[in-house]
């Protein structure tokens, strides 16, 4: 007999099926693959010895919380941790102004259950991240594409877009995923604009945002709009009153096992998405809130944040090294100033998804840009490429082999044409 | 200016607002208040030592895992270790027939996103969890109720409920939030049968399964809908091809900070809630999963379970004992046979909701029996009152403030009577 259930699905937009990259993973597990596919942070680099500290300590002082329910807004001093450093950025949060999510994941999920009703339209770039769109899909949402180029989101395209009238814009500004761009400081001045102007909000997500290997850090959406609210006499509550819901996370900087995001947002947001969080989990694991905030004491982040922006700066320079010596001249790719990814891009005829199996059959893996597009129909001869998970030597070598199999296809076809003229 | 958001917030269920329990939490939170108000473990009985020496191996042999990004799926230790446990209940699944959740919580959730379209009806106890009805009401989930008497849900009104034709059954079988009532054999029996031939599904929700006090084990609904499947000769896929999605949790055995719950499904619907989990938040915390397992280790939980069964236990007989002793006799009460909470009714014309003020001021908490009730005018004048939280000399003191004055009322009531013939 088969089950009940099969039947009783939810409608749900088509596009809701398990994501590429985490199928793909489980392919690509075996030590002997080099896989530039995940987003995986180097584990090398993880905190061990401070976490074993930090969770000694931590149970020995606060055991009993630390293992009992907590409030759904999050763990109180991490909450005031993340305002206080958002300071820095320009972001004039108070504690109250910060919910703690289990990972940005989960943050991308809360507005979606928040804002989204079957069929609205959500103005995304093209390409985006796709667990976004997976988040949103399951809200049967549908979307406006704005493309990117090199300086990012392209804004002399945003006001057509907004007049189909999107709920709001999902924007990455620093070191794109997948893109690796970073969005030009006018082209962010001109959304902030815009979105006053169209009265569409806007959803920041920032998680590489403090991992710049070059150039001067760029001011955040969020305090781009205070600014102009403030300028435009617009701006009556204090700060925390824009346009703008800012989505951070420690699962670059600290270890996404722990699965801890935030959301900075105005209070009367911060309260919706309280609600809708304590439908969802409850809370956020009290024991993970309460060991990332013993191990951030005394300036760690900050040290810490130095130590993976000098091994991973390190290694897109070899990646973008070995791009330009292994990767044949039709290929192109972008050169990102932080972050965790590459895009490169293929002739036209190659498509990255048929592609895969060969990849991996020589022994190299990475993600075919389709997976980031809206309709899978495009995007067909591009690949992101992670640089922060291998380590040189074998980026080196994964790069060469992935070189290697297109500068064969690309042979073969010449050959081809060499043999068949058109 | 306000901001554009609140404009923007989807269409919800109405029900869909701020637990009324985690608020009040927040008020009983002062240390001379007694509060039987939340369902929170005994912090005393949490193994602290054993968690601080597991995290400390844990982080030596599997540092870099534990901190790592893990498969939606879960810990695949874990999951073979709930499936070998699930054996004793006799439930037959397969590690494949596991997802490890966020909680149970979360569980609910996922079960909402996979099932649920806006309007679809859910057949529930009344009363029943409200974090049940509050994950749901997010999906705009509409309601139909079943009356619960001291055997459970009234399985005798049950086939007029399910021609109503809901999506699926939401039952507790055992020790029941907020009642405290087990579903007698014979009607587990009938729910299965009837769920068979309305062809509407079950999901069993059995926190409190393991912590029995008195009496005897009885069989979940997922192994006897196993059996009646075999028996009819409907179950040609084996066992895990039923009706009923259980869920289980570690909050109540283990710690409730650590958010672990878990759904044994047949492996089509686990798939799928895959599918959801993904969208939800990635995965559970590597870590708190990693960490859970090796604190199971050597049979600790079996072990740890007894020495919460004994002290609970005890203090629902200090409960018991001092409601005997202090309420008035217009009051009645269920006698749990497990789990954490006993239910109370007060005569018709008190209403707790009303009464919750004056119980704070008398430094005593419990939780207002509406709250339990999709419709907020019923269960006025009941109350659920958790007993495994305050220490047996808490437990009699806070239980004689509440009868005085309840007492108070009451006497209040028969002086205006004489005073004021009708």
């Amino acid at each position: 007999m088969a089950t009940l259930w099969k039947s009783r699905y939810a409608q749900r937009n088509q596009r809701m099926e398990r994501s590429i990259i985490r199928e793909l993973l489980k392919f690509t597990m075996q030590p002997d693959i080099i896989s530039f596919a995940g987003g995986l942070p180097a584990p090398e680099l993880f905190p061990v010895a401070r976490c074993q500290d930090a969770a000694c300590r931590l149970l020995d002082e606060h055991g009993a919380q630390a293992l009992q329910y907590g409030p759904t807004e999050g763990y109180p001093p991490l909450r005031r941790f993340i305002a206080e450093r958002m300071a820095r950025y320009s972001i004039d949060a108070k504690p109250e102004n910060v919910l703690i999510t289990s990972g940005s994941q989960q943050a991308l999920d809360l507005i979606g259950k928040l804002l989204l009703n079957a069929g609205d339209r959500i103005l995304v770039e093209e390409p985006t991240y796709l667990g976004a769109l997976q988040a949103w899909n399951s809200y049967q949402a549908e979307y406006v594409t704005v493309p990117c180029d090199d300086q990012g989101v392209r804004t002399d395209l945003l006001e057509a877009a907004l007049r189909v009238g999107p709920k709001f814009m999902y924007i990455l500004p620093n070191f794109q995923n997948p893109g690796g761009t970073t969005l030009a400081l006018e082209r962010r001045q001109t959304l902030v604009r815009l979105s006053n102007r169209y009265g569409i909000p806007i959803v920041e997500d920032d998680p590489y945002g403090t991992l710049r290997y070059e150039g001067e850090h760029l001011p955040p959406l969020v305090a781009l709009d205070s600014d102009y609210q403030t300028t435009a006499g617009l701006n009556g509550h204090g700060y925390m009153d824009g346009n703008v819901i800012y989505l951070g996370t420690f699962s670059k900087t600290l270890a996404p096992g722990l699965r801890l995001g935030w959301v900075v947002a105005p209070e009367e947001v911060i309260d919706q998405l309280v609600i809708a969080k304590q439908g969802a989990d409850l809370h956020t694991s009290s024991f993970d809130q309460m060991l990332a905030h013993e191990i951030v004491q005394d300036d760690f982040l900050d040290e810490h944040i130095r130590l993976i922006r000098q091994v991973y700066g390190q290694r897109r320079d070899v990646m973008l090294a070995a791009l330009e010596r292994y990767f044949p001249e039709e290929c192109s790719w972008t050169h990102p100033e932080g972050g965790l990814f590459l895009w490169a891009r293929t002739p036209d005829w190659i498509d990255t998804g048929d592609l895969m199996p060969e990849a991996v059959a020589h022994k190299v893996a990475y993600v075919p840009g389709f997976a980031f597009y809206t309709d899978s129909k495009r995007g067909r001869n591009t690949m992101r490429l992670n640089f922060s998970n291998a380590q040189p030597p074998r980026i080196e070598k994964g790069i060469q082999r992935l070189g290697n199999l297109l500068k064969t296809k690309i042979a073969a076809r010449s050959d081809q044409a060499v043999l068949v003229p058109a």
